[in-house]
């Protein structure tokens, strides 16, 4: 943990303090000297002064948010004047939390242990992207201060004490802030609407209408997948430090105490937001990056790692259902001549038009896969020799039918030559399956090519 | 949350102690309906009663995390007998921890949090691993209960009160396990071989020798990347639950109190060490899903996608040495002859065995890939013309002096025509010096083929 301040009896107290809950503390006593300490030492957290001298916390925070070393990193602001207008700027700044002087420990020790878990869960996240930067996998996701574009947000559910305050936290949200809002009227509302809805944010009163708590919503919304990874900011009764230790125990990514300023709630959900956004982009970069193993990268379409994994399970099914299902070998003929006459650029557009018009003759339920080379692949699920026979011819006409366009302007004429196998229940591996459609497409190409042979049954 | 209890009383006071601490609770009545509610469910923790009829707690939770759905699930005992036997026997089952009635409350949550947050954890590595797996790009990871080998741990630090009780724990503990263990004789000396050592698991005092503080270390490990995965279990004295609970707070994995009987100790660590394993397993699987996305699956070798990554990389740091490198295309001749006249599997062996010798024939440093087909692509730092020219003829020597065997028992004789390009400070584009290296390689062809061929300097 980090703590800075240029006043060397605050330092000493906030450290001992720290030190006292056994967190590892080191100093820094000016913003230049934070900054370079952020990044060697990679703190959990940085407990930053808000008044020093040349720069102050503000400008501090910015900087540690603007870098992508240090954006990770959770700032707490320590002030002595605490007014929205300060919380607001500091917020805007990428600040996570205010503490104001004196210090209370419970609110502190909350803050810090829920600001610990979330960090927690990043770093696991950002290890993963940052092995998918070095593999080249991953697209430079951005740092959280970075501005995102909130307008694809997903609703921000209200769940206020009465319906009237509902009322007014919607009306002035709508006029400030361009996301559609959902006001709740009890706490079962909320919790089957945060169901179907889908919220990026929850705003959530302590006192729910109807006798409703909103600290048992708060866990019920951490306990459902669904909404775990949803912003949830309490509002508080003022000063009731207890209630907020416990929201942010229980989950809640921030608090708020009423009755508030509607710019510091405005500034609170664009800061929340902002954090969800970066987390949900890690996670999807991760996602992708992990599809692009199944991938084939000039195609677009499954690579045959894929198509492997895809074949056991149609197999899987076929078995339960006693069904059958077929598969194709697909071969470019003479598909060498054309990266010889052409080059190398041609023969990729002509792999990525056939891949396009053998999508386009397919079933959606039909996988299509890239082998290598000109060699491709589909597997049929709950086709039998007569209607594979018909998809096959229908593909090998499609290739014959139109010539395929080249990069330089000209086209080139292609045709394909296809191997077709039915598997049945009594098959057991789906690679002797594979072998038989390829043993077929041979005897396409030995019988002159352009054509379509079927496999022996197994 | 489940409740497990065959006794209605005991159901409804844990419910009641759960839910006012804002748990979401739901109950069972006996083992079957919570294996079933277990797996319709998926709680965030299951508080088991030991003594039921019909199947005991102990069968529950071998059930509970023997099946996959739900071996992730943490497992509370609760007993009301609490002897070192029935610990043991729990760990074994599986267990992650125990409560004796009446509960203390501050023991309770303390637990419920830590196991809370270990969970979370879990989960997301569990979801990208099911993403995985679905791709088809990850062996199944098995469960936690699964024994697994645990001969390949790293060694299990002990830091202990006194000089005494090290040399007694390091004793009982090699007389049963088979993992090495290092004593510690200060808190200092702790954390340094931390560092150094990389323990897999940590057992730690609550009070150290030479006064220092077992909580001071356990955060200490904690907040460091290095040992953030270890299992850390504390020792306290007994009956000491506020610093039970604080430990478990500050991110202890487990705890056990003094004195303690060695099989528990052992019962413990071995439990700690599985979840590692588990944990450890789903990180490497998920790092190697990702670089199967940069991974040739037919050679092992990189694939076009991480080459152009990594072209663009040595780009840069030769703009900042001022220095050059080499880039080479090199390609099979008359590869397709061979598929033709030998089969499919007689050319994947030449390109596996051809992407062996390439491999044989350059530098640590440089990058070898396979960009798709016959064609391969070498990256070489810090090479001019004469070297590369060397290196070059080497590859290609290599190629044309031996001929590849085929899986049949044959051999084929293979030639390769290399085309290189050497890139210098002026160049700014990966894909226009790659592009200068395939003109080169087709003058290789152009002039019959097996030679070596150098692009113009941009």
């Amino acid at each position: 943990m980090l703590v800075v301040d240029d006043v060397a009896t605050n330092r000493l107290l906030l450290r001992a303090k720290l030190s006292s809950a056994y967190y590892d503390v080191v100093v820094a006593e000016n913003g230049a000297q934070a900054l370079q300490m952020a990044r060697s030492e990679q703190p959990d957290m940085v407990m930053l002064d808000v008044l020093m001298p040349d720069m102050d916390g503000f400008e501090v925070c910015e900087a540690l948010k603007a870098r992508e070393e240090t954006a990770h990193i959770p700032v707490i602001m320590v002030t002595a004047l605490d007014t929205p207008e300060e919380r607001i700027r500091g917020l805007d700044a990428g600040a996570d939390d205010f503490l104001s002087k004196p210090f209370n420990d419970l609110a502190l020790f909350a803050r810090v242990r829920n600001l610990m878990r979330m960090k927690m869960m990043f770093d696991e996240l950002r290890l993963r992207d940052m092995t998918s930067r070095e593999l080249g996998i991953a697209d430079f996701v951005g740092d959280i201060g970075a501005d995102m574009d909130l307008d694809t947000c997903g609703p921000i559910l209200l769940a206020p004490p009465s319906d009237a305050q509902g009322a007014l936290w919607a009306e002035q949200l709508s006029a400030r802030l361009a996301i559609p809002t959902i006001v709740t009227h009890s706490e079962r509302e909320a919790t089957n609407l945060a169901r179907m809805e889908l919220p990026d944010c929850f705003v959530v009163h302590q006192s729910l209408a109807e006798g409703g708590d909103g600290l048992r919503l708060v866990s019920a919304l951490r306990s459902r997948p669904e909404t775990r990874q949803s912003a949830v900011i309490l509002v508080v009764e003022n000063g009731d430090v207890h209630v907020a230790a416990k929201g942010l125990d229980l989950g809640a990514s921030d608090y708020i105490e009423s009755p508030f300023d509607i710019s510091e709630l405005i500034a609170r959900i664009r800061s929340q937001l902002r954090r969800k956004r970066y987390s949900d982009r890690l996670r999807s970069n991760l996602r992708n990056g992990l599809k692009l193993a199944a991938i084939d990268p000039l195609t677009g379409i499954y690579n045959r790692r894929y198509a492997s994994q895809h074949v056991l399970r149609v197999m899987e099914r076929a078995h339960d259902t006693d069904g059958v299902f077929a598969v194709m070998m697909i071969d470019l003929d003479k598909f060498k001549s054309i990266n010889d006459r052409f080059g190398h650029d041609a023969g990729d557009a002509v792999l990525k038009e056939f891949s396009r018009r053998l999508q386009e003759n397919i079933r959606g339920v039909d996988l299509v896969a890239r082998f290598g080379g000109e060699e491709f692949f589909v597997a049929m699920p709950d086709v039998d020799q007569t209607a594979a026979a018909a998809a096959a011819e229908r593909i090998r006409r499609a290739i014959e039918g139109g010539s395929m366009p080249l990069p330089d302007g000209g086209a080139v004429e292609v045709t394909v030559s296809i191997g077709v196998a039915i598997a049945t229940a009594a098959d057991t591996d789906p690679e002797a399956i594979i072998k038989r459609a390829d043993s077929a497409l041979y005897r396409s190409k030995e019988a002159g090519r352009n054509r379509v042979s079927f496999a022996q049954a197994a």
